[in-house]
C-alpha cells in the first residue's frame, strides 16, 4: 500500500470542513497530507501545519507558491485538496493544474460557468484527475441505486423529486457572526446560497443516479427571511433531455429539517426513494409488488456498489464514510495512474470536472429564469 | 335526536363512493336516507333504493322529478347529496338550489368557474346551505393545526409544500375498463384528470389550515404514461397574497404511493406537517426546541378539533371517520338552522360552494397555465 | 338483506364502549338494535333507549326480564350484545343463552376459567353462536397474516414477540374518578388490570396469526405507580406447544405510548410484523429477501383478507372498521344459520367463546405464576 | 498535540474487527500504532504488520514477549488493545497489565466472572486504566440520555425495555464456515452465543443509561435454528435494586433485523428511546406533553454529549464515530495522566473493566438461570 503525499490549500484554524476532508482521506490510509496552505496568515497556516504534522518547509503562506515548489520536488505532493471559499476555487484549481498536481476541489466548483469550463479544459489537456466532492455520492446505497437504474430495473424514467430541506437559516442571521457574509454578500457567496449551497447536490445526485440531462429549468429563488438579499429557499421545475420531468425543492428555512436530503425516481417498472439522513436504507417498489426496504450489507448490492461497503448490515455508516469513499476512488483511481496503468471507466468512480460544471451550469441558469421572473431557460 | 331526511342523487349500483357517502352520514345517525335516484336507469334506481330501504315513491330516474317532488312533501328531504360524475354536478345542484333543498357535493364541483359562481350566487341568494366534500378536511389534526396556524402559533408563514402521490395510474389503463373514459375522455372529466382529482384536494387543504389565497401559479401538468392525453403529473410553483410561497406536486404514477396527501408548513415561528395516511398524527417544530409529535385523544386538541374526536388516543381514525366529521357539522348546522336558530361561523365547520369554488378557479388557471409553457397565471 | 334484530346489555349513559359496538354493527346496516337493558336504573335504561330509537316495551331494567320476554317474542331479538363490568359477563351470558338466544360478550369474558368453560359448554350444547369482540382481529392485516402463516410461507414458527404499551395509567389515577374502582379494586376488575385488559389482546392475536398454543408461562406483574393495588405492567415468558418461544410485554404505564399493540413474528423462513396503531400495514421479510411493506388494498390480499376491505389502499381504515368487521362476519354466519343453511369453518371468522376462554385461562395462570414468585405454570 | 504509542494483540489478516479498532483510533490521529501481535503465525504477523507501516522489531508472534519488550523500551506501547477470541482475553490483558502497560480489551472481557475480577484488582492495584469496548457506549445520544436519566428528568425510573434483535443466524451456518466454532464450540465461546455476544451489550447499555444495577435474573436462552448447540434467541426478566423492573429480548434468528439494538426507559416523569440503527435521534416524551424528536446537532446536547458532536445535525454519524469517541475519552484521559495531572471522573468517560466484569457476571447467572428451568438468580 503506497501513501500518496497530497496537499492542502484552505482548512485553516477553525475551518471545520478541512478537518472533513483530512479525516475522511485518512480513513483508509492511501494519503498523507505533507503540504499546506491553511491560512493567508503565514505565521497561522505554520502553526496549523504543524499540529498536523507537516515539515516547515512545506507550509505556505502562498498556494501559488505552494503549487510552484511542491511539483518542482521529486517527493512533492500528488494531488491537493482545495477547500477554500468558493470565490477562490478557480484561480487555486488553475495553479495546481497547470503545475501537473491533480486536483480533489470542493463544490460548487466555481463562481461562472466559463471558469468551469476553463477548468475542465486545462485538467483534459493536462491529462490529471480532478475530483469535485459531491459528498453524498459516497454512499453505498446512491451507488446502488445508479446501478438497478442503468440495469434498467426502473425502465424508462418519468419523473425525479428532489428535495434538500434545511432549518437552519430559518431565523436571520445575526450580521456579526463570521457566517453572515456567506449567506448575504454575493462577493463571496456568488449569485445564490441556497441554490449553491444545497440545489446543487440535488442536481448533481439526481444525474448521478439517473444518468438524465437537464434540458430547461424554471426556477424561483425566494429570500423568505425579513432583510436577507441571497436566496434561502427553491423551486425548480425541470425538464430533461427525453422527456421526463422532475420538481426540485431546496430550503434553508424548513424547520423541522437537519439535512434532509431526499430523492425519489419514478420509472415505468418501478419508483426508488432515498433520504440522506438514513443513509444505508433505500426503497425499491417494483410494478405490482410490494415495496421493499433494502439494507446495505444485508441485502446483496452489486459488486460497484458493495465495494464501498465497510460494515455489516445495521451497523450505521455516515456522511464520514461517504465522504472517505470519494476520496478512495480517487486515491486508488490516481494510484493505478501512478503505477503507469491504463484507468478504465469504473475506476473514475467519483465525481469530476465534468459534474462540477454541470453544477456551476444548474445554477447560473436557475439563476436566470429567477431573476426574469421564472421563465423557462435552456441549459444548453 | 331528529333525524333529518336526505336524499341522494348518483350512487347507484357499482358506485363505490355513494356507499361511502351512506356510511359517513350514517355514522352519527343524525340524517336518514329517504330518497333517491340513483341511476338513469329507471330500474335499476329502483332495485337499489329499495335495497337501501326507501319507500318506492321516493325512488326517482330524473332528479328534475325528484327536486320538484321532494320540495313538495311535507316530508320532504332536507338536504341533497349529489355524487354523480363531475359533468352533471352543475345542472343538479342548482335544480335542488332552485327548489329551496340544501345541497352537499363531491369535488370537483364543476368544470368550470362560471358554473361554480353560479351555484355560489343561488346558494347565497336562497340562503341555502351547500357543503363540499373535501373529505381530508375532516381529520381531527387537520382541525387542530388550522387552529394552531390561526392562533399565530406558526407566526408569518413562509412556504407551503404540498404533495399527493398515488401509483394506481401508473400503468396504461386498460381501454375496455368502466374507468378509462375518467382518465382519457375530456367530456367525463374535464380539462384535467390528475390535477382536478387530487390536486384540487392539496388546494383546498392548504388553504383549509392556512388561511392564504393564491395570487398566481405556474403549472405543468404532465402525461407521463404513453397514449395517456390527459395529466396523470402535475407540479404547480404557487405564489400566495401577501409574499408566502408555495409548491405542490400532484401524482397518479408514484409507484410506492397509495394515497400519501402530505402537507408541511413552515412559518416564522415552527413547522407543521401532516400525512393523510397516519391521519391521527402530525408535527409541530417550534422555532429553537425538538420537534414534537401530536397525537390526536393523546395531546389535548383544543375545544374546535377535540369535538371530532371519537375514540381515545392510539385506536387509529380513518377515513371513514373524517368523512363522517364533515357531515356531522353539516347536518348539526343543517339542524340548527331548521330550528330557526342563526348559525355563527363555528357551524359553518365543513367546506363550502366557496371553497368549491376556489378549487375550480385554481385547476382552471392551472390548466391555462400549463397550456401556454407554463407561465404564471393570477388566480383573479 | 335482512336486519337481524339485536340487543344489548350495559352500553348506557356514559358507556363510551357500548357506542363504539353500536357505530360498529351499524356501519354494514346488516342488524339493527331492538331491545336494551341500558342501566340497572329503570328510567336511564329507558331514556337512552328511546333516544336510540328503541321501543319503550323493549325497554328492560333487568336483563333476566329481557331475556325471557325477548325469547318469546316472535320478532324477538337474535343475539345480544353484552358490554357490561367484566364481572357480570358470566351470568348474563348464560341467561340469554338458556333462552336460546345468540351472544356477543366483551372481552375478557369472565372472571375464572370455570365460567368461561361453563359458557362454552352451554352454547355448544344450545348450539349458538357465541362472539367475543377481541377487536383487533378484525383488521384485513391480521386477517392476511393470519392466512399467510396458514399458508406456511413462515414456515415452522420459532419466537413471538408481542407488546402493548399504553401511557394512560402512568400517573396515579384519581381516586375519586370513577375509573378508580376499575384499576384499585379486585371485585370489580378481577385479579389483574394490565393483564387482564390489554394482555389478553396479545394472547389472544398472537393465538389468531399463528394457530400457536400455550404449553406454559412465567409471568411477573408489576405494579409500578406508587399506590396502586393492581397490576400496570407484566412480562410473561411464554412456551407454546411444540417448541415455540414466546416473549409478551404489556404496559400502561408506558409514556410515549397511546395503544401500541405490536406483534412480531419469526418463523423458519421470514418474520412478520404489525402494529395496531398503522393497521392498513404489515411487513414480511423473506429469508434471503429484503423486507417487504404490505398494504391493505394495494398488494393484493387473499380472498380471505380481501373481504374486509372497505375502501382503496391509502384510505386509512381504523378501529371502528376493525371492530364492525367482527360484527359483520358474527352477523352473515347468524343470517346464514337463521336460513337455515350449514355453517362451514370460514364462517365462523371471528373470536369465538373458544377464544374466550384462552383468554382467562391465560389471565389466570400468569396470575398464578407471578403469586408464586414468577415461577412456570402450565397451561392445563 | 502527543501521538501516543500504542499495540495491538489479533486483529491479523482477515479479522474484521482489528481493523474496525484501528481506523477508530486514527479518526482523531491522538494514538500511533506501534508494535502489534496480529497473529500466532509469526510470518503472517510480521507481513500484516508491516502492511500497517509498523517496524519489524516491534511485530511479535508471542503477546508475552510483546508485553516484555515494549514494557522495557523507552518508547514503548503506553496502551495494549486486545481484539483476540475471548477465551484469550483474559490471559492476554494480565500479561500487559503485570508489566505496566494500560489495556483495552474487546467485549464480552473474559469466560468467567472470577477472571475479570482478577483483571479489574490488577488494574486498581497496578493503577492502569483499563477500557472495554462496549462501542454503542460511545454515541452521542446515549451520552445525552445517560445525562437526562442523571439529572432527573425521568424521574425514577419504573422499567426498562431492551431488545437486541439480529438475523444473521436465522439459518443453520454452514459446519464449513470459518465462523462456525464461534457459534457451536463453547471452548471457543464461552457458555453462550447470542446472550454473550449481543445480550451483553443491552446490559451494558442500560446500565450505562440509567445507573440502575441488578438485582436478579430469570433468563431462557433458546436454541431455536435446528442443530444448534448454543443459544440464539434470549429473554431475560431483570429485577433492578430498588424497585425497577426489566425486559431483556436478544435474538440472532430475527428475520427483518441487522442490529436493532433498541433501549427504552420509562421512569415516573418520562421516558426515552433510542435505536441503534438511527443513533443520531432518540425520543424523550414528559409527563402530560407531546413525543418529542431530538437530533444530534440540532437540539443542544448538554456539554458532557456535545463534546463527542463531529458534524453538524442531519450528516449521520455512525458506528465507526462511535467507536472513536470510545478511544478519545480512552486516549485523552491516558494522555492526561501520561502528563502527571489527576484524572477525575468525567475524564472516565468509558466502559471500564468494572463494566466489564458486570457484563461477564450477568452471562454467567443467566446462563445458570436457564440451565436450571429459567428460576431467579441473585447477581451477587
Amino acid at each position: 500500500m503506497t501513501h500518496i503525499p497530497y496537499g492542502m490549500v484552505g482548512g485553516g484554524p477553525g475551518a471545520f470542513i478541512g478537518d472533513v476532508h483530512r479525516k475522511a482521506i485518512q480513513m483508509d490510509g492511501l494519503a498523507t497530507l505533507r503540504a499546506g496552505s491553511f491560512s493567508r496568515d503565514s505565521e497561522k497556516s505554520k502553526a496549523h501545519g504543524r499540529a498536523l504534522g507537516i515539515e516547515s518547509d512545506r507550509l505556505y503562506s502562498d498556494y501559488r507558491q505552494m503549487a510552484q515548489q511542491e511539483s518542482e520536488r521529486s517527493d512533492g505532493i500528488k494531488f491537493v485538496v482545495v477547500v477554500t471559499p468558493n470565490s477562490t476555487h478557480y484561480e487555486i484549481c488553475r495553479a495546481f493544474l497547470k503545475k501537473g498536481i491533480h486536483v480533489v476541489c470542493d463544490k460548487p466548483l466555481t463562481f461562472t460557468v466559463e471558469e468551469s469550463e476553463e477548468l475542465e479544459r486545462l485538467s483534459r489537456e493536462q491529462d490529471l484527475l480532478f475530483g469535485v466532492t459531491y459528498t453524498y455520492t459516497g454512499y453505498p446505497a446512491v451507488k446502488e441505486m445508479r446501478r438497478m437504474v442503468s440495469d434498467g430495473l426502473l425502465g424508462k424514467i418519468r419523473f425525479v423529486n428532489g428535495e434538500y430541506a434545511q432549518q437552519w437559516l430559518a431565523n436571520p442571521v445575526d450580521e456579526s457572526s463570521p457566517l453572515a457574509p456567506w449567506r448575504t454578500d454575493p462577493t463571496v457567496s456568488g449569485t445564490s446560497n441556497c441554490l449553491g449551497d444545497i440545489g446543487s447536490h440535488v442536481e448533481n445526485l439526481v444525474a448521478t443516479i439517473t444518468g438524465l440531462r437537464i434540458e430547461r429549468v424554471c426556477a424561483r429563488l425566494d429570500s423568505l427571511v425579513e432583510g436577507r438579499t441571497l436566496d434561502d429557499n427553491v423551486s425548480v421545475m425541470v425538464d430533461y433531455v427525453g422527456g421526463a420531468k422532475g420538481l426540485y425543492w431546496t430550503s434553508q428555512i424548513a424547520f423541522g429539517y437537519d439535512n434532509m436530503l431526499s430523492i425519489r425516481i419514478f420509472g415505468e417498472k418501478g419508483s426508488l426513494a432515498w433520504c440522506q439522513e438514513d443513509p444505508d436504507h433505500f426503497t425499491f417498489t417494483p410494478n405490482g409488488a410490494p415495496k421493499q426496504i433494502f439494507s446495505r450489507g444485508r441485502d446483496t448490492f452489486a459488486p460497484e456498489a458493495q465495494r464501498y461497503n465497510r460494515i455489516p448490515a445495521g451497523h450505521p455508516e455516515g456522511v464520514y464514510e461517504a465522504f472517505a469513499n470519494i476520496y478512495k476512488s480517487f486515491v486508488e483511481a490516481l494510484a493505478k495512474r501512478l503505477d503507469g496503468k491504463r484507468l478504465v471507466e469504473e475506476d473514475l468512480d467519483f465525481p469530476s470536472v465534468s459534474e462540477g460544471l454541470d453544477g456551476v451550469r444548474f445554477i447560473e441558469r436557475c439563476v436566470e429564469s429567477s431573476k426574469n421572473g421564472s421563465v423557462w431557460v435552456d441549459m444548453h
